[in-house]
C-alpha cells in the first residue's frame, strides 16, 4: 500500500468510528469521500483492491469496515506515547482530548524545568528527562513527540533514540532525519514545521500556482 | 519550480539566516544540504537552475545567496496573520517567539470566549470573532491560523473565507478542502492534523516499509 492509500484509509478508519457514535450503522462511499477529501470512486477502487465489498442494495456496514480496515491498520490496544518537552506546545499537546478517539493516548510528559514537573494523579504526569528511559522501558514505549526548544532538539533525539524510541514526531523548526540506531534499525521520524508550512502559504498566495 | 524545490530553497534561507546570526559570512553546499536534510549535489544543481553561482574557490556569500534566494521566495516586509480559537494550541502559537525570526508576525487572536479576550499592549491582543472582519480589513490580513475545536472547524472556515482571508493553516482534525470563494479565487489551505501523523507512525512502526 503506497502512503496515499494509507492515509485514505487512516481518514476513511477514523470518519467511520465518528459516524458510530453518532448512532449510525450503514455509510455510503460518498460520506468516506467527503470525509478523506476525495472522490467516491476513488473510496470503490480502494476498498475493491482490499477485497472489501458493498452490500447489494449499496452502501456498507459501519461495524465491518471498522474491523475490516482496523485490522489492515494493525489497531488493538490503545497506542501509548509520550511528550518531550513540556513548554506551551508540548502542554497543548498532552491536554488535547482528540487524541483518545484515535487510540492514541499520551500517558507522560519529561521536561528538565523543575517547575513543570508533577505527578498529580488525575492528570497526565510529567517526570524530569532523567526517567524517560526507565518509564520507556517500564511501559514499553516506542513513540515520543518532541516539543523541546530548537537549541535542545538535537541532543533530545539523539538522547531517545538512546532510549530505544522507534517512531519520532518533531515539533521543533529542526529537522531531524531518520540515521540508523545502535541496534541497525531506522527511526519513523515525521516532522512538523510550522514556520514552513506558514511561508510555503504566503509564496503560495504571492506566486500562485498555474 | 515545483513544491519539493521550494521547500528546499525555503530550507536554505532560513539556514542561510541563522548563519547569519551567528556570524558567518561563506557558506558551502554541504552546509546548506545538511540543513535541508538533502545532498549537496542537490543544492547545486538547485542553485544552478536559479542561475546562482558560487565563488572560484568554492562556496557562496551568505549575503547575496540570502538575497537571491529571497527575492525568488518574495521576501519584504514581515507577512502579518492571525490565530482563531486561543484554546491551548491556539495560545502556544501565539507566543511561539521562533516565528520571528522567518519573518512571520502573528499580530492577534480571535475566539468567541470572554475569558480568553484581552487588549494587553504588552502581548498579541485576542479579540471577539465578531470583530474579526473589520480587522482583518484593517491591517490588510490574508492569511490565518485555525485551531478552533472540532465542532466549530467547518463554520470557522466558511466565516474567515467570507471575511477575505486567502491562506489557512488548519490544526483541527476536520481536512478542510479549498473551495472557490465568492470573488472565484481558491485558497490555499495547508492541513497539519497530529492525529493522523501519529497513526501513521504508528502504523509504519507495524509494517515497515521494505
Amino acid at each position: 500500500m503506497n502512503s496515499e492509500m494509507l492515509i485514505r484509509i487512516t481518514r476513511y478508519y477514523r470518519a467511520l468510528n465518528k459516524l458510530r457514535t453518532i448512532g449510525l450503522e450503514k455509510v455510503f462511499a460518498h460520506n468516506l469521500a467527503d470525509a478523506a477529501g476525495v472522490s467516491a470512486a476513488i473510496v470503490r477502487k480502494d476498498f475493491s483492491q482490499l477485497n472489501i465489498h458493498g452490500q447489494k442494495r449499496g452502501g456498507y456496514e459501519i461495524i465491518e469496515l471498522i474491523s475490516a480496515l482496523g485490522k489492515i491498520l494493525g489497531k488493538g490496544e490503545p497506542e501509548n506515547l509520550v511528550v518531550v518537552g513540556c513548554g506551551r506546545i508540548g502542554k497543548a499537546l498532552i491536554h488535547y482530548s482528540g487524541f483518545e478517539n484515535d487510540g492514541l493516548n499520551i500517558i507522560a510528559g519529561f521536561d528538565n524545568n523543575i517547575d513543570l514537573i508533577s505527578d498529580d494523579r488525575n492528570n497526565v504526569p510529567i517526570y524530569p528527562i532523567s526517567k524517560f528511559k526507565e518509564f520507556c522501558e517500564q511501559h514499553n514505549v516506542q513513540v515520543a513527540i518532541i516539543a523541546v526548544p530548537e537549541s535542545s532538539a538535537q541532543d533530545t533525539y539523539t538522547h531517545i533514540l538512546d532510549c530505544n524510541i522507534k517512531g519520532i514526531l518533531n515539533f521543533t523548526p529542526i529537522t531531524l532525519r531518520p540515521v540508523p540506531t545502535k541496534d541497525g534499525s531506522i527511526p519513523v521520524v515525521h516532522n512538523i514545521n510550522i514556520g514552513l508550512e506558514l511561508e510555503q502559504i504566503f509564496y503560495e498566495l504571492k506566486f500562485p500556482k498555474k
